[in-house]
C-alpha cells in the first residue's frame, strides 16, 4: 500500500557480504547512512558458520540468516507484505551476480547489485529482458560515477559549458595486485583474478568503472576501443593492467587507461574532457571539487555543497549530505546510488512515476552497456589490438 | 541483560535536529552509519509541526515523537527494558545543552552531545558531577580530533617520532558569516550569534574544536592564552574572528587563530605540530593523509587504511571502514564517536570494562577543557589581550 | 650621456659573495639572468685568497678585484665614464649593510643591497637622509613581494576586488635552524645567530619579509604588534621563532608568524587577506598562482603569464619572463629587482623620469619600514608581548 | 690556450630569436643566468630592422648582428681567436635547424640548438656524421628531461631503487592550439602548424619531449609504437593531438599522450613510473620535487636541494641553484643544458676529457632519436595506428 511504504523503512535482504568482505560493509554503510533502508535478512556466506557470524554482528534476526541464497528469496518471498524485503543487494563475486539477480526479480524484488554487472553480455541481456518483464527497479553500483561532482560535470556538459567536446582521458591507476598475492590466500585477489570467477580482470574490476565514468560525464557512448591488455605479474592468468584508445559518439577521440600493478597507486580514478569552449577535471583523490579550465580566463575549483552547484545541477544536490568542504568520501557514492534506488522503488511500490531526479543511478541499461564494452575490450585485445566496435543494445 | 545487549541496536533518542538542522542530520547519519544505533524517539523541534514531520521522514513511531523533551525523557524512561532508549543524542543550539544532559544522565541514560558542551564552566563543572555520580557515559562530538589520521598523529607523537616538542600551530578559517546573515532569518547564524543562546561565537563555535584538536594531537592542554578577538563585521554582537599566542604544558609555544568571516573559505582547519626530530601536518581538507616533515629525509605521505598506519595507530584502524585511498569524509568523523561511544554503551551494560581503545572518544572532561578554553579566551579578550590562565579542573 | 646608457650594458660592483654564500649567488644569476648588468669589479671576501678565487671564477678583471669594499669604491670610482661600474650590489651580512651602501651612494653609486636593510633604524634614516640628498637610486631586495603574482594581488586589492579589507594572516615556517648549528662552523647560521652581526634573529631574517610582503599586498602600513618571540632551541641568543598579534592601517587585523625551528619546513611564506567581498591566497611554494576565493562562486586560479592577469596587472606583465603554466622560480624575484632597478637606473642616468612601473621595487622607505618593524617587535617582545607601536616615518 | 678558456667567457652567436620569439629570450636568459656565456654576435632575424633591434636590445655590437645566418657563421669563424665565438646558438623553426647546425659544425663552432633536431631522420642522421667528423659538441634543448628532480628519478631507476620496470605512462597536456590562431598571423602557431616549416605538429613539438623524458627516466628507449594522431580543429592540416600505445625496451609497456588542443591545459608534462618495488611520479607544474609511491609504507616527497637528493644523484646537485624549497623554474631546465654544454666546450676547447657528469646533456644522439621516435609516430598513424617499430641507430 502506498500510505504504508512512505511510512518505514524499505526492507532489504543481501546476498554476499560475508566477514571480510570489504564490499559488503560498503553497501551496508550506504544503504543505512540515509535511513531509508534497514537490512532485515541475509545469505551473507556459503560457509554456515561465517554466515552466522555476519547475521549476528549486523544484528539480524538468526531465523532471517540463510545458507543459501536461493532458499533466502524463495522463503522471504513467501513472507506477509509487512515483513517481506523490497529490495535485494547482491555483493557477491562476479559469477554470482546473474542468478540471484534473475531469480530476485522473478520474485517480484527489486535488486541493487555490484558491477560489472554479469559475467558476461549474454547474461546482461538476458536480465534486461527480466528487468523489462518484471518491472523491477534494477541499480548496477557504478559508485564513482554517482559522485554528486560527476554528475555536476555531467550537467554543465549538458548545458554547453564545454562547448562540443573533442576529448577524454580516464585514467585508473592502482597497484594493489603488483604482486601474485592470489597465490597466498588474499580472498578479494583470489576470485578477481581468476577468469572463471571473474571474466575479466582489470578490464572488469576497475576498466568498467572508467568506461562509465566517461559515458556518465560526456553523455557519449563508447564506440571503439583498440586494446592493449596484459597478465603483467608473471604468473597471472588474466589482465591487470590496459590502456585503450577509444572512440565515443561523434568521433571524439582519446584513451581509457586502468592498471592494477601500478606500484603504490590507490584509487586515481580521474577524467579530463575538453571541448572546443572549455576543459575540465575530476579526480577521485578530490572528489568533492571539479576543475573547470580556461585559455584566457582563470580556472574555477567548483565545490560540492555550493549554491551554484546546486544551481547548474539539481542532481548533484539531491545527493549532497555535508556543506561546502566539509569532505563526502568513497561510502557516499554507495549511497547516492541506495538513496536514488530507494526513491524510486518506493515509487514503483506507491504506483508512482519516478522522477527523473530520483532515477538518477546506474541501471540495466548502463550494466549492458559494461558488458560490451568488457567484451570488445577482451577481442581487441586477442586480436593485438585491432579496433573493435563496442555493440550497442 | 548482557546477553541481550551484543543481539540487538541500541536505541537512541534524539534532542534538537529539526527539519534544516543540519547538524541533527550529520549525527543521524553518523550513528546509522555501523549499524550500531538505531533511533527510536525524538524531541527534534519545538515547533509541533516540524517536530511531527521530522518524525516522519525518520520513520519514528509518532507516538515516540515529543514536543518537549521533558516529555520525552520522562516517558520514555519508564518504558520497559525492550523498548527503553539506551543512549539520548542532543544536537540542541548550545543553551539547551545542559539541561537535557544533565536529566537524561540521571534518568539513566548514555548521552552523547555536540560541543561545546554547554554555556559555560559551571554548568560543564556540574555535568561532569553529574556523570560521575550516574556512572553514565558522556560523548561530545568533537568530530574533528577523532579522524583516523588525527588519533595517528596523537599516537606517533606519543611515540616520540617527533621527538621534544616545540611549537603548535591551529587554524580554523570559514568564510560564512562574513555578511550579517543573521538578520535574514539565518536559523544557523541566528542562534550562533546570539549571546545569550551561543555563549561565544567564533570562540564557542570552532575555536574549542581548534583547541581540542591541538590538545588531542599533542597531548598537551593549553595552559595558557593572549587572545585577540572581535566582533568584526558591522553590527555583530558576538566574536566572529580570532588569533590567540597560546602555551600548551611544558611551555610549548604556538598559535589558535579561527574566523568565520574570512571570505570564501569553508572549513579549513589545520594543525602544524614541530618537535625537535620532526614536524607534522595534518589538514581537514586533505585528512584522510598525514604529512611528517624531516629536513634531511624526505617529507613521509601517511595513508589512512594502509598496513603501516594500522600498526602505529590501532586507534586510527578501530575507526577506518574503507580502504587506503578511499576517502572518509566528514561524516566519518562523527561517526567515529557513535561508534567507540557505542561499544563503551554495550560494554557498560553488559557491565563489561570498556577497553581502553573504544574509550578513544571526547568525553566530559573534553567538554570540561573545552568551557575552560572559551572562559579564558573570553576573558583575555576582554582584558586587552592579557595572557590569561586556562583553569585546570 | 643618455645615448650611451641605452646602448649598453650596466657595470656592477659586488660587496660580499665569496666562495660559498648562496645569497651572493642567487643575486649574481638575478642580475644577468636578463641581460641589463655585467660584473664588472667584487670585493666578494675578505679573506684575499678566497676574494681572487670568486673573481676568477665570475671572470672578473683580477685588477678589479679588491680585498677592501672601501678601496674598491674609492678607486672604482676614479675610473673614466666608459668604465666606472654604474652600481654596487651589497650581499654582505647585516653589520656590514649600513656603512658601504652610504659610501657608495655618496662616490655616486647607485645602490642594491640585501635586507634588511641596516642593523637599526637609526642606521635606516641616516641612509633614506643619504639618498635623499644625493639623488641616488637604492633598492632592497624583498625579493618575494616581488613576485609577478604578489603585484597582481596588490593590483587586484587596490582595485577593489576584495572589498574593504578585513583579516590578514602571514606565515613564514622554516626549519634549517632546528639544531644549534652555529657552533658547527655553519656560515650562514653562524652570523645569522649573532645578535651584534645580525641585530635580530627570525624577526630579521624572514619576519620582515613577512611583513613586507602583507604591506605590498594590502597597500596598508603595519602599525601595531603584540609579539610572542623567543630563542627556543636551547644555547641560542637570538630569536628563531615568533607569532605576532597585529594591527595595519584602518585596523584591519591578523597575524604575522614565522620560525626557523619548525622541523621539516622549507621556505613556506603564504598570505591570506579577506575583504568583505572576496579573500586571497598566495604561497611562495605556488608562487606563480593566485587564488581568489568566494563563498557563492567558484574560487579562481589565476595564472601568471596569462591575458586577463596582465590586463589586471601591468606590473605583474612587466617582469613576466616565461608563458603562463611554464614557472618562474625563486631567482626571478630577485631578478624582478633587479630589472625594474635597472630600468630606473638608466632612466636616472639618461635624465629622464623613471616610469611608475620602472619603480615597483622596494626602496629605501621599505627598507625603513622594515627596520621600524623590527625594532617594535624587538620591543614588544622585551615587553612581555606587550602592543607597541610601529614608528611611522 | 686552455688558460684562455678558463679565465674568460664563451662566446656566443645566436641564430634566430628575434623580437617576439619567446624561445629566443628563454635561451639567452638561460645562457646568461650562470655567467659562462656571453652572445657576441646574432642573426637573431630575416627582417633587417627586426635583427637590428634585437641586436641593440641585447647589447650587441652592431657590427656583429647579421642579417643572413651564413654570413655570420663566415665572417665570425674569420675572426682572431680573442673574438671568434666558440658557441653558435640555433633558436628558429625546425626547418632552418639542420643547415645551419652543420655550416656552424663545419666552420669549427660548438652547437647548441632546439628541438626536435632537424626536419627528418636523414638529416639528423647526417647531422651525427658531422658531428662525428668535425669533433664539435653539439646539445640539444630538450629542456624538461635536463630538470634536477628528473635527473635524480633516472638515478633513482638506475640504483635499482623501483625494481623491474614494467609500465611507464607519458602525459603532455596543452591546449594553446585549441582554435585555429595559425590564420590570426600568431607567430608561433604559424611555422608550427605548418607542415613543410614543422615537419610534424603535436608529435614533433611536445611529443618528442615526452618521449625523450622517458627515456631518461628509465634508460630504456622507446623501441615501438602505435599512434593515434589527427589534426583535431578543423581547418588544421597538421596534427594537434595524440596518443600512442608503447613500448620501451625490455618489453616494458605503457603510453605517451600529448596534446595541443586540450582546452584550458597549460604545460602538463607528467611522468608515471612503476616498477615490481615502488613507483615515481614527476610532473612539470611541481618540478622540484620527486614522488616514490609505495604500497605498504608511506609515499616520500624528494626535494630538489636536499642533502639526500644529492648523495643519490651528483647529477642533480650539479644542476642545482636554489636551496630545497626554494623554487627553480622552466628557464633552469635551459639552463642546466647550457651550463653542463658550457662545462663540456670548456673541457675540449681545453684539450681535456669532459667529465661524466658535464656531459649530462641531451646531445646529438638523442637528437637522432627523437627524429625516429616522429618518423615512426607519423608513420603509424598514417598506417591506421599499426604498432610501428621505432628506428634504432
Amino acid at each position: 500500500m502506498s500510505a504504508d511504504i512512505n511510512d518505514r523503512q524499505l526492507r532489504m535482504a543481501m546476498i554476499g557480504g560475508g566477514p571480510g568482505s570489504g564490499i559488503g560493509d560498503i553497501h551496508r554503510k550506504a544503504a543505512r547512512m540515509d535511513g531509508q533502508i534497514a537490512l532485515v535478512a541475509g545469505a551473507f556466506s556459503t560457509n554456515p558458520e561465517k554466515n552466522r557470524e555476519q547475521g549476528k554482528m549486523q544484528f539480524v534476526d538468526p531465523s532471517r540468516v540463510y545458507d543459501s541464497w536461493k532458499d533466502m528469496l524463495d522463503r522471504e518471498a513467501a513472507l506477509p507484505p509487512d515483513k517481506r524485503p523490497d529490495i535485494v543487494s547482491i555483493v557477491t563475486p562476479n559469477h554470482v551476480h546473474f542468478a540471484p539477480a534473475k531469480m530476485a526479480l522473478e520474485k517480484g524484488f527489486h535488486v541493487i547489485m555490484d558491477k560489472p554487472m554479469t559475467l558476461n553480455v549474454d547474461e546482461a541481456l538476458e536480465l534486461r529482458d527480466v528487468v523489462r518483464k518484471t518491472g523491477g527497479v534494477l541499480a548496477v553500483t557504478h559508485a564513482f560515477a554517482t559522485n554528486a561532482m560527476v554528475k555536476c560535470a555531467r550537467d554543465l556538459v549538458r548545458q554547453g559549458k564545454l562547448g562540443k567536446l573533442r576529448k577524454i582521458v580516464v585514467e585508473y591507476p592502482q597497484g594493489w595486485l603488483h604482486a601474485l598475492i592470489e597465490k597466498d590466500n588474499h580472498k578479494q585477489a583470489s576470485w578477481r583474478t581468476d577468469p572463471k570467477l571473474a571474466g575479466a580482470g582489470c578490464i572488469g574490476d576497475i576498466g568498467v568503472h572508467a568506461s562509465h565514468l566517461s559515458e556518465t560525464v560526456t553523455g557519449l557512448r563508447v564506440i571503439a576501443v583498440a586494446a592493449d591488455a596484459a597478465a603483467v605479474v608473471e604468473g597471472r592468468t588474466i589482465d591487470d593492467d590496459f590502456t585503450a584508445l577509444a572512440r565515443w559518439e561523434g568521433g571524439v577521440r582519446g584513451s581509457i587507461e586502468a592498471s592494477q600493478i601500478s606500484f603504490g597507486e590507490g584509487n586515481g580514478l580521474a577524467i579530463r574532457v575538453y571541448g572546443d569552449k572549455a576543459g575540465l577535471e575530476w579526480r577521485f583523490d578530490n572528489m568533492d571539487f571539479l576543475i573547470i579550465k580556461y585559455q584566457d580566463q582563470p580556472w574555477e575549483k567548483w565545490a560540492r555543497g555550493s549554491t551554484y552547484v546546486a544551481e547548474a545541477s539539481p542532481s548533484a544536490a539531491q545527493v549532497t549530505r555535508c556543506d561546502k568542504y566539509h569532505a563526502e568520501g568513497y561510502i557516499e557514492g554507495f549511497a547516492n546510488i541506495y538513496l536514488n534506488f530507494a526513491k524510486t522503488v518506493r515509487a514503483v511500490i506507491a504506483g508512482r512515476k519516478p522522477s527523473e531526479l530520483d532515477l538518477d543511478f546506474p541501471n540495466v541499461l548502463d550494466g549492458v552497456r559494461g558488458m560490451a564494452f568488457i567484451d570488445a575490450m577482451l577481442k581487441s585485445s586477442a586480436n593485438g589490438g585491432a579496433w573493435t566496435d563496442v555493440a550497442q543494445y
